[in-house]
């Protein structure tokens, strides 16, 4: 059975999608040229900011995305994966605007949650104050059975600004303390694995250590679309 | 002036593409997404090996390489940057295939060496024996008036000894030794740049000085592809 193309719906941020595309190469384990996969990447960076349409209502992403989604199966994708889990707010709609497979970046984490924590029944998610209002991990999650920890709004915020300072200090000493207290916190409150719901996360908590299994959405997806475009899994 | 898209033709192989795509994005200098460019890949690794298109007279990659330049255009992209070096032998053939520009890696680096190293007259190329075959470099830096240095049989296969072992052994001290040997011999006998026209060679040299400046087209093209999509310059 011939390969299938992977079309990525990338550029929020572009750095997200650079990393998307080397896990897909990575993980493709391939011998020759020949092995590796077709990927069709538009990166296109140039789309209403999805945040500020869903915090603040702004201008919609969502014409921009289905273009763009809609060119990717044009120059010949099998399917698309979306390298943003925020920009997955609008799913449904990119879903729409095409006739090929959509994979789900929430959905594919908690799958390999299932696969990595059998019998796993809550979840941690380390994400955006954004992030979490839009109720997309929980939504997903529970499609599978798993519950997403609420949290108390001081733990919240020490994620937020880790990501934050972060952004603006890098990895400090204090960033990498903020987050791995709140990590810290909620597998004391019974989370069996922790969700990196933001780029900047699996960099802060590199060198940190926790009983339970962390989870990259990013890492799940790019597995996920390797598996599917070797025709070793269905959707 | 709007942005133009940058297409890159890809997958020959996937890791080089991979480099192009982060340099783009490294140069871009973006305070906020909006300020990253469109850039669309087709990181096609499904084609006939032009390794040995050129020297076993194999299956001609033209086809393959022309199907993934219009599919670029179709996509929506302005020009193209093809991201290898020996696919360049292919160069007029692809360029044929469509109406939007495509820049050429070795001229590319030509001009960058003209910037950095004003009057030189001769280049060294370290590159595999089957690269220096194709007559690309020489081809390309006559253009512009600059010799590229002939070298003894056995200097050139300490650059094509250590690429291969590099391959297999990774960066061990030998490697490194072997190229820094043909770099030192190519500036001996008169060379005001060396240009690393492997992927490997800028890995190889990473920790070495030389009293010349090292070019690495890869790098030149990245650079070149953003001024001219910013609108910065000219083709």
């Amino acid at each position: 059975m011939k390969d299938k193309i992977i079309g990525i719906l990338g550029g929020m941020g572009p750095e997200a999608t650079i990393d998307l595309f080397a896990r897909i190469v990575k993980h493709t384990h391939a011998k020759k040229d020949d092995d590796h996969l077709r990927i069709i990447i538009d990166n296109n960076p140039k789309m209403p900011s999805r945040q500020d349409a869903i915090l603040k209502g702004g201008e919609s992403p969502v014409p921009a995305m289905q273009e763009t989604a809609r060119n990717l199966e044009r120059a010949g994708a099998d399917f698309i994966i979306i390298g943003a889990n925020t920009a997955h707010y609008f799913y449904d709609d990119v879903k729409d605007a095409v006739h090929i497979p959509v994979m789900h970046i929430i959905e594919e984490a908690a799958k390999e949650t299932i696969r990595i924590v059998s019998r796993v029944k809550k979840v941690g998610v380390l994400a955006t104050t954004a992030a979490m209002k839009t109720g997309l991990y929980q939504k997903s999650f529970e499609k599978y059975g798993i519950e997403v920890l609420r949290i108390p709004e001081d733990v919240q915020s020490q994620v937020q600004n880790s990501i934050f300072t972060f952004k603006y200090e890098g990895c400090t000493p204090k960033v990498i303390e903020m987050m791995a207290a709140a990590a810290r916190h909620m597998i004391a409150d019974g989370a069996g694995a922790l969700v990196m719901g933001c780029t900047e996360i699996p960099i802060i908590l590199e060198k940190m250590e926790f009983s339970v299994p962390l989870i990259d959405p990013n890492e799940s997806i790019a597995l996920a679309a390797v598996q599917y475009a070797k025709n070793q899994r269905t959707l």
